[in-house]
């Protein structure tokens, strides 16, 4: 299995609001190739984030869905401590939800929010993880 | 916030373990940017892949967990149906769990394992979604 990872899936309860969310929210473009409940955002690199119902994402992985955090948490790296505050007011202005305030860690400096669905984005300036064009250039 | 996403992390329960699978059992190479309970890989593009305790990723992110799946999925897209059989053959071949067989689907052909963790994998031929070196390219 090649190493590289293609498209990741919010599973999401209400579709309408994770686009406004996202879209006018954040200001992500939709891809054009979104269509009916699967809704897409192509992020740099060609990875695509897309949005589908929660119970459909779990029906179709063959999953149960206890609800809430399932382990998994996405990373939007910076390249300073402010930019990390930046970015942490403009997604709670968008309506997401502080859940661990930004603070100096032994890595670096972070702070995490969740999107209307409950899932985890850390904003991080991590000195150790050099970015190029904002991703990973280690 | 810009439209990209630098890393994704998964929590883990045994970290030798889902090491062991990524590692050993895929074949990815593990970035020598690792320290501790930080597992790294880097994948295609500049998209990190971590492995982290999974109590300390809920710790760190503020969030109770339940356990169990958290409604995010990752797709590994491929560009036939054939391969889709090839790399969930080889993913369960290095210990995978086969959550969901490859059957067609209205938008291609898609099937589901989970890692060690439970984490799941869909890997995915879909028509409508054009590749590029294995990344989106709509």
């Amino acid at each position: 299995m090649e190493q590289r990872l293609t498209l990741v899936s919010l599973g999401v309860a209400d579709l309408k609001a994770a686009r406004r969310f996202y879209g006018e929210g954040l200001g992500w473009k939709q891809s054009s190739a979104s269509q009916g409940d699967f809704v897409l955002f192509v992020l740099r690199g060609g990875l695509g984030l897309a949005l589908y119902p929660r119970h459909l994402l779990a029906e179709e992985a063959g999953l149960a869905d206890p609800g809430g955090f399932g382990g998994v948490t996405l990373a939007h790296n910076v390249e300073s401590a402010a930019a990390v505050d930046q970015v942490l007011q403009a997604a709670v202005e968008a309506g997401a939800t502080l859940t661990a305030p930004a603070s100096e860690k032994q890595w670096g400096y972070t702070g995490y929010f969740t999107d209307p669905d409950g899932h985890p984005w850390e904003v991080a300036y991590v000195p150790s993880l050099p970015l190029s064009g904002g991703m990973l250039d280690t």
